[in-house]
């Protein structure tokens, strides 16, 4: 697979970007840098004249096929790698890597993959709740003050991945096709079911031991194949769970009929 | 010597910018990055709000300290590793590097030195002129749209710099210091003379060969006492020619008499 090739299955992920001169800019470098594909989270896009100055007629086609999409869950259905970004440090996060780390983790797994690149608003980043769906967390190494500008945090993401992907060594191994996000997450939603029958999942700590399970599931790189095996045990479980306790129902009945 | 004690040895300077939106971002970068001295060639800052704005009130003390030079030559003067940036490709330019690659290359002379990374005007970058001063070009490889924002190619570099420095090996040898720019620049005015007055340099070609002479000692790294020598060397040569002359002049008068 020729450099162009990896380059267009990486794409970058806006999450309600506030300034247009940020849209633009994040295009203009993406295009620098061979990537040509730039989605946006958000109901519509804002001052187009903005985005396409600042993109300059260069980029034009990168702003022309952005798609808006009114959910992240739905942006990132097609990818398999999601890198979220990060500028703070909290609890419940994946450990942070810098992007150079992250960009020799996951370079060997694009031939076969699709890649996200998760940005989040100029303002306060990307959701605890965003982050869910990102099995890495790339955060810019920076002295004190770590905010910096959204398109100059997508220009050092995209200038690493492309110098990762001129500098790859041709005997790397390829990584195998990773399941989908879309997978992932039908998989997710079938543990989740299983787990809350069984009281693991409660109303309390819902959330925290989800992510928990996220992060686990994050780590191991799970195949389309892996998600539907997952995915069948589940059903099998909840299926059988739903036998028992018809079967058990039907006990009490005759308990109660013969008492 | 510790990280910020290195950090401050290096000097951004923007040659000539027309947007104050890339000023702004150039410094809110710099200081994301922990430089904090920027430098302006340029008669005045256009539009100081906007600057502001951009460079956010964190790195509100950089653009404060921003001092307007007349001349690169001028602003250049205390620097002893001039890093000129490009995009483009012509004749009679130094060997490009990567940003990665200049930073490994340099960073072992931080402690004794100070570099200065210089970034031309957003529509047509450093000229040939310009360029004369640096003993090193960069050059962000990217994908066949080549020109960078200026803001994101001054993030880029800030963000090599800062990443080699917080990287660097404690057993790399430091290396001794050397000729300030100012130094520099009065060791090539003496030589230029001296190579004028033996018709080395002639109207023709005399930029493409002092070009080319500065392109070999900047591969040498002069220290301050090397430029002395040399310095010597040419006025003491031109001292040499002027009492030949004199005393050439001197037997024409008296063959001149006698005759």
């Amino acid at each position: 697979m020729n450099k162009t090739d990896l380059l267009s299955h990486i794409s970058i992920i806006l999450v309600r970007p506030k300034y247009a001169g940020n849209i633009g800019a994040a295009a203009r470098i993406a295009w620098n840098m061979g990537i040509n594909s730039l989605q946006v989270v958000g109901s519509e896009l804002p001052e187009r004249e903005t985005i396409a100055r600042l993109a300059t007629h260069n980029a034009a086609h990168i702003v022309e096929n952005i798609t808006c999409y009114s959910t992240l869950k739905e942006a990132l259905s097609p990818f398999s790698v999601i890198i979220g970004t990060t500028a703070r440090r909290g609890r419940q996060r994946l450990t942070e890597k810098s992007p150079r780390e992250i960009a020799e983790s996951v370079l060997p797994a694009l031939a076969e993959n699709r890649i996200a690149i998760v940005f989040g608003p100029e303002d306060c980043g990307l959701t605890n709740e965003e982050l869910k769906y990102c099995q890495l967390l790339s955060a810019i190494p920076t002295a004190d003050f770590s905010s910096l500008n959204l398109a100059q945090a997508v220009a050092i993401h995209c200038y690493e991945f492309y110098y990762g992907i001129i500098h790859m060594q041709r005997d790397v191994s390829p990584a195998p096709r990773l399941a989908s996000s879309f997978e992932l997450e039908s998989m997710y939603s079938c543990l989740q079911e299983s787990l809350t029958h069984i009281h693991f999942l409660g109303d309390k700590n819902h959330l925290y031991w989800m992510n928990n399970i996220r992060h686990f599931f994050g780590r191991i790189k799970l195949t389309s194949k892996d998600t539907n095996i997952i995915r069948k045990v589940c059903r099998q479980f909840s299926a059988h769970l739903k036998t028992e306790r018809n079967r058990d129902d039907e006990h009490k009945t005759i308990r109660g009929k013969q008492s």
